[in-house]
């Protein structure tokens, strides 16, 4: 049996909030295991553009990211939010680490292909450096990631905080039993959407397909659930979606995804 | 005998000129030693703080640092700039890892106490985390700082890059025999700031105190030799001051201090 590693994925509302944020940064210091956090950052990232003048291209709840835009969340994503983030870890006697997918080569990705929509700057992932990240773990050294990777001819790329999550996940699978957490502003997957407390506990493929045909489950919901099945199909042994309280009380409810 | 290492330090005008900048890291990713990249970019900042439509203070040459122009080196420095270099170094296959000081705790400062300016959230180092640097550089990692400290009990603090990278020289005297090279426009110090090829080949503290008095040596140079010196006596072995060519071409007329 491999030792257990959890990864931690949290959104752009628990990171607004300067108090939930603290809240949730004690919580995940006093976690009692080897652990990896990783975090988005979007609307930070859309403000600095709006009062720099700057438009931002959505498509299908995904950043279009040109130059300008590039380096704004290379600014917000890795600069401002990670460190302060780092720091305040550091202060709850987390020993983090702040990092970018450039940080040692740890996550490798390529500028997506231009099918329909030219989506610029963004990265899909090809490989994880598990064994540097095995060393920084080894060390007591808690990682930290920020949702920019490169494709290691000097390009920085804006990639999917979710999906770094899953990537990571994935790739530390054969080394660790992993779990991977996503922490966002709802209890769960729910059945009504008006309803926090309608938490579907628990999700397989078959019912995540009849939930898509019945369009209970849309937009951004979507692509998290492909990463959850995905990370489950390739080793990851435990998915769960729910709110960041998730990481002191395991006992409130949330949504597990099986296969 | 310890092993060496060497500390190079680059200055705003290499960062701010691409083609400059390239060929630096072309430089630094070949040299054949253990190796740790310091940098400022206090220009970024400045302009980005224009931009904005805030107001840049200095004294002495030192940024005031109030909370808005923190968020901006802090996004400037740790992301834009370090990230972006660490992209390149990567695509010249040196394994390069962004870092500030809050990152594992590696450089622990407090904000300075207030004399007769405040300063702002400005950071005097306290202590190296010399262990896991050496962690690092032992599995040929490349560390690259940027000029962000912080206090440990969760702020971030804006340190002068000279400083940053002589208090890692002398932390890591003690692991290594190290070499302090600082970067700047210049061949290294010299006698007639008009005349760049009227470089001064060695200093001693005496010929400093000279020098100073004359005012040969004045403004942003007293600081940097100050550092110079005072990681000389703190068992750095060997300090030289002149052009990023020097980590090319070690022939090439530099500034060499001494004791």
């Amino acid at each position: 049996m491999n030792r257990k590693l959890k990864i931690v994925k949290i959104g752009g509302n628990v990171i607004n909030d300067q108090q939930e944020l603290a809240s949730f940064l004690k919580d995940f210091s006093d976690m009692d295991t080897l652990k990896i956090l990783v975090h988005g950052g979007g609307k930070r990232a859309t403000a600095l553009s709006a009062t720099l003048g700057l438009e931002t291209k959505m498509v299908g709840g995904r950043r279009v990211t040109d130059e300008a835009s590039l380096e704004i969340v290379t600014m917000v994503y890795a600069g401002l939010l990670n460190k302060n983030i780092v720091a305040k870890l550091q202060a709850n006697n987390c020993n983090a680490i702040g990092l970018t997918g450039a940080d040692a080569n740890m996550i490798r990705a390529h500028k997506r292909i231009v099918k329909d929509i030219d989506y610029g700057f963004v990265g899909d992932v090809d490989t994880i450096e598990k064994e540097t990240i095995e060393l920084l773990l080894n060390n007591k050294i808690v990682p930290v990631f920020s949702a920019i990777t490169h494709d290691k001819n000097g390009q920085l790329l804006n990639t999917n905080a979710d999906t770094i999550a899953s990537e990571l996940a994935k790739g530390l699978s054969s080394l660790f039993d992993v779990e991977l957490i996503y922490c966002f502003e709802k209890k769960g997957v729910l059945m009504d959407i008006e309803d926090d407390d309608s938490v579907i506990e628990e999700i397989d493929r078959e019912k995540y397909e009849r939930l898509k045909e019945d369009q209970i489950i849309a937009e951004g919901m979507l692509p998290k659930l492909e990463n959850c099945f995905e990370s489950l199909e390739n080793g990851v042994k435990k998915v769960i979606i729910g709110n960041p309280e998730l990481i002191r009380h395991s006992g409130i409810k949330h949504t597990s995804l099986t296969l």
